[in-house]
């Protein structure tokens, strides 16, 4: 399967940076080996949102700040639905 | 000026995911206004690299692991050589 492109746009301004550093690692803690790469982009307006290929998975303006768990679900279902992620489907 | 992209390669065998995330939030810190976007890029083979706008600026097989110091010398020379860095200068 195809390596994905996660991207994480965060408000600077809000003093998201730290926020979106600690998600990034969480994701990449676990997709390791299904990552071609996790962008970080600043940005501004109080956007925090995470795409996977391009396609939005998070927007805080929707849906507020995300634990790791939601997120990661949210992944897990685009690059392998059945596949479990241990402790965060529980 | 045109605001850069900075690439994180590393090699997650080699377990230099925190190393590279850590680098990550210190470059962010440093550079936030100047920073299209950081692009963290999974990979193997001992790699551990950055650069900006597809330029090399550092190279662990070349000058070993840096200290952030290090890096955020070789970005400002980059974008702004007269920029001064305050205590990563000194």
């Amino acid at each position: 399967m195809e390596k994905i492109k996660i991207s994480i746009e965060f408000c600077t301004l809000c003093h998201w940076t730290p926020r979106a550093v600690w998600m990034t690692q969480e994701l990449l803690y676990t997709f390791q080996n299904d990552v071609a790469e996790v962008k970080l982009i600043p940005t501004d307006g109080g956007v925090f949102r995470i795409s996977v290929d391009d396609e939005v998975v998070w927007d805080r303006k929707e849906s507020g700040f995300p634990e790791p768990k939601a997120v990661k679900q949210k992944i897990r279902d685009v690059i392998d639905p059945k596949r479990s992620l241990g402790h965060s489907d529980k």
